[in-house]
């Protein structure tokens, strides 16, 4: 057979040599490595790449993980109902499996706090957006979004303002999201709201708020890199949120590197700041009035039943 | 001393009564788990919250993770170059504790794209499009992606087929990625190959295409929820990337819990299906041979020289 053809054995992995780390992720736990790999029978190794990951606890292993799976837990620290400790599988306390944080006893508000809930990928055709979710919108008191206004009056963190331009139709206030430890430049993260109160979300906007959006980018992609020198222009991700967050229009501004926003910056949430430009621009200038918009919903959020009841829910058919 | 104060012992923490999974993720191997605790002393058990996460690997633990920490390799499939194993601490091989891909032999193009690198947001034009990308796609030789059309000729990985549709136009094959350990319904990752060879990316679609997107969409919606039970259309991400990662068209197939691709996911990269049919459908017949596609290249990537020469890294102006 083929040398080539058939899997390394257990025993050959063993003689891998290890030639350096290629790159890893503590957040997701995996590492690529190089290194040389050849067949016990052969004198030639050849570069072999590893990229290794932790595996998932298992749903089965988990309600079995304490009384059967770990060998010993290693306590580390504690803080009133806080407890710490490393979790071992093997008897090698060098390099325990698992990190835990133990809460204990815990009330209904830390259930509920980490707690996941269900959550649903809804299409939102211009129709229910006018008949559903237009009127929630407008049912919001204005109190929900006092917070803004306060930033726009200047009237709050006034002293965490990185760029103003004072204009009513093209103008904006950027200030670092609170998200962001103002120090790491990787995990970099701004806002810019504008000053206009005309402009609620995604849905309101129309080829005469092109120069709001190209005046936002310009601004923004020159101002940042000045600010904080290191950071490129063509590090930084501008986007908008459909459904945001707070219905008064803001855009995000995220360093490339910063992977700490995971569902922020994905599709079915996130919309590039130049995708918004671009289909305006050139295609349609009515194109978010006649576009229907995918997004996920949480079965707690308000919006969720109407949603539910009018079929907005994705099925193999499309409506 | 007061029995609340201390921390419960490993002896104490084997009888954690599980009640259930509050919540995980499979992105960062994390899962809180709620149940019933008390001290060995005690007859009064209370909620207690384990929230577990696994350990990244040691920086120390790296260069003898082959030779000395894995006890043993199960080889669960290859395909070509690629050799997929899960790696075992313990002799308990129901619940291995990595995954490995091995990629052997490496060549220096493997090399690049698994290390780290600087990365760039770049906006492609259709007129690089058109001067650069389509020429570099050109000259991609087929051998590049023939682990691709040995899939389609069901030569390799036959067994993992889930789903064969056999017409050319409209066809294509779904199996499970390479990246997902068919196990853990919430990390689910399937691909979508089609059988057609002329749609080499998202650059070439069009309205004519739109029977074979729109069978994609059906087809997958429906038999997924069938194959994993627990599974619902409305948890299924359908989505292309641009760039693609080989260039044969294919549909990436996740579950709305699965953030272990977090870039895979992420704007500037990831298309939902539903985006494509309705621009194409909706908008314009030739939407993507117009649009301008924003993405993030890699200082390594070979597309990477041309592009910055050509200017087409992110700037304040939009040319």
């Amino acid at each position: 057979m083929d040398e080539i053809q058939r899997a390394p054995t257990s025993e050959e992995l063993k003689n891998f040599e290890f030639i350096q780390v290629l790159n890893e992720d503590p957040r997701t736990k995996t590492a690529n490595i190089l290194g040389k790999l050849k067949f016990s029978s052969s004198e030639v190794s050849q570069d072999a790449i590893l990229l290794l990951e932790k595996l998932h606890f298992g749903s089965q292993e988990l309600p079995i993980l304490s009384k059967e799976r770990i060998l010993q837990w290693i306590a580390t620290d504690k803080n009133d109902i806080y407890h710490w400790y490393n979790g071992l599988l093997t008897k090698n306390e060098k390099w325990p499996d698992f990190k835990v944080t133990l809460i204990w006893p815990a009330t209904e508000a830390h259930i509920r706090k980490y707690s996941s809930q269900p959550r649903y990928l809804i299409r939102e055709t211009p129709h229910i957006y006018e008949t559903i979710v237009k009127p929630y919108i407008e049912s919001i008191p204005p109190s929900r979004i006092q917070w803004v206004y306060n930033i726009l009056a200047k009237e709050s963190e006034a002293e965490r303002i990185l760029l103003e331009v004072e204009e009513e139709s093209t103008g904006f206030i950027l200030l670092p999201d609170m998200k962001w430890d103002t120090v790491t430049l990787e995990s970099l993260y701004l806002v810019a709201i504008v000053h206009r109160k005309d402009v609620r979300c995604i849905r309101d906007l129309n080829d005469t708020h092109l120069p709001l959006l190209k005046n936002l980018r310009r601004q923004i992609l020159q101002f940042v890199p000045q600010k904080y020198p290191g950071v490129r222009s063509d590090e930084l991700r501008l986007f908008v949120h459909y459904l945001p967050s707070y219905y008064h229009f803001h855009v995000h501004v995220t360093h490339l590197r910063n992977d700490t926003i995971a569902g922020g910056i994905a599709i079915a949430k996130a919309y590039l700041l130049d995708d918004i430009i671009e289909n305006l621009e050139r295609f349609t200038k009515d194109y978010y009035k006649r576009a229907t918009l995918t997004y996920v919903l949480g079965e707690n959020d308000p919006l969720f039943s109407q949603m539910n009841d009018i079929g907005a829910r994705v099925t193999p058919d499309i409506l």
